[in-house]
């Protein structure tokens, strides 16, 4: 059998302040790295053993992964991050609060917003710091390919071949890969792998610092796939996610 | 110009009970951290921007390249980590205490255990949990290259390769380069960089947490080389290094 773990990070400062975050580099709450401890014991106490991880460049994904690989005692793990798995563009959301905008633009649009899977919020402009054409980090990525603005659709689009052509392909040298990154780029992974309608996906809402675990057969077939974790817990942080983007939760 | 900076890691729990350490896997001090959040800053400071780090497979070695990058805002930098930045593997002393053994055996047989050249300490037993061979994370290392002890000779031939391969040649692509590694390691590389001889490199002491540039010209000859930071508190870091291994210091 082998086995990848997706794991959203931990909260993170504007998680706690219910903003829109996207590719804004904001730390960890304290908050946050406690949950990141807390996975990387429940995966040691699961019987899991990581010998890669994938993360974003996102420092709140990074940091994370640091934390559950200290908590592991596996430091020395080799880890790639990739631009492709940083959190979906919120393009001119980024920043706002969630509850004011809804207040501001109605429940239903900020849903749409959130959760619809070919809609877009307006894009950032060309000079805007929030361009990641202006973020040194992203210089080596064609600038064709930075987004100013994405749907959960571009967000697939983005994510999957990194998915098929990197992370998938190591199950045929690795038994347990670890991949820690955003609530948008694991929905786009598990849209993909669970073959979840556009529709239904919207109702997925992935808590955080919760390890999910996929599992799959020699062939790489998908066999099985759960949270690790105390039930209610899990079911009232997803909960939690889902109610984020209402004017009067 | 292209620069590599090497790093020592800072202190860690064994480097504070004076203990050697060599492939242990310690992890850092309150102080340790300390040290490495500021040597992070001195690096943003004066101008230095990382792509690529390099780091060893030892907790210490990779929780300071973690400090580092979070000072200076590059936590989405790109992290090797290879077994052959380790510490040099101090064999059968590993765990004693350095003055302890200085005070059973004399000042001038510890003094060639840590600082001759050609000198390895007796080898650890084939059933010891301290030989890398029973270290799941050594795991695809063929056998035949972990140590069981190793002189400086023998740290020097197990990092030079990597060095010369892997490190070195990353300069045609990058400006600046980080390596975050141990005392042992880092002498093996500032030999070979500077064509110290076997005898003078024992008079090499390196501070832990501060930075050591080497500048290379574009045709790869080095111009310059020097530490960052406070010269009176470095000369006062590296003496205490030297006084490590003597019964009464």
């Amino acid at each position: 059998m082998k086995r990848i773990v997706l794991l959203r990070h931990g909260e993170s400062m504007w998680n706690k302040e219910n903003r829109f975050t996207g590719w804004t580099d904001i730390s960890l709450s304290e908050q946050g790295i406690t949950e990141a401890y807390e996975a990387g014991i429940t995966l040691r106490t699961s019987g899991f053993d990581f010998r890669l991880a994938y993360t974003s460049m996102l420092k709140r994904a990074v940091k994370t992964l640091d934390c559950v690989l200290d908590a592991m005692d596996r430091s020395w793990v080799q880890v790639e991050k990739s631009w492709r798995l940083n959190e979906k563009h919120y393009g001119a959301l980024q920043g706002l609060n969630k509850a004011e905008t809804a207040a501001l633009y109605g429940d239903w649009q900020v849903y749409k917003w959130r959760r619809s899977f070919d809609v877009a919020p307006k894009p950032v402009p060309e000079i805007s710091e929030a361009n990641p054409a202006n973020d040194t980090r992203y210089r080596d990525v064609p600038r064709c390919e930075l987004p100013l603005t994405e749907s959960l659709k571009d967000t697939v689009e983005r994510v999957i071949p990194y998915w098929k052509c990197e992370i998938f392909r190591q199950l045929a040298y690795y038994d347990d890969i670890l991949v820690v990154a955003h609530g948008n780029s694991l929905r786009a992974i598990i849209k993909y792998v669970k073959g979840i309608s556009d529709d239904d996906i919207s109702e997925l809402n992935i808590p955080t610092a919760t390890p999910y675990v996929l599992e799959f057969d020699d062939s790489g077939l998908l066999t099985n796939d759960f949270y690790l974790g105390d039930e209610a817990k899990i079911r009232e942080k997803a909960a939690a996610v889902a109610r984020q983007g209402v004017s009067k939760p």
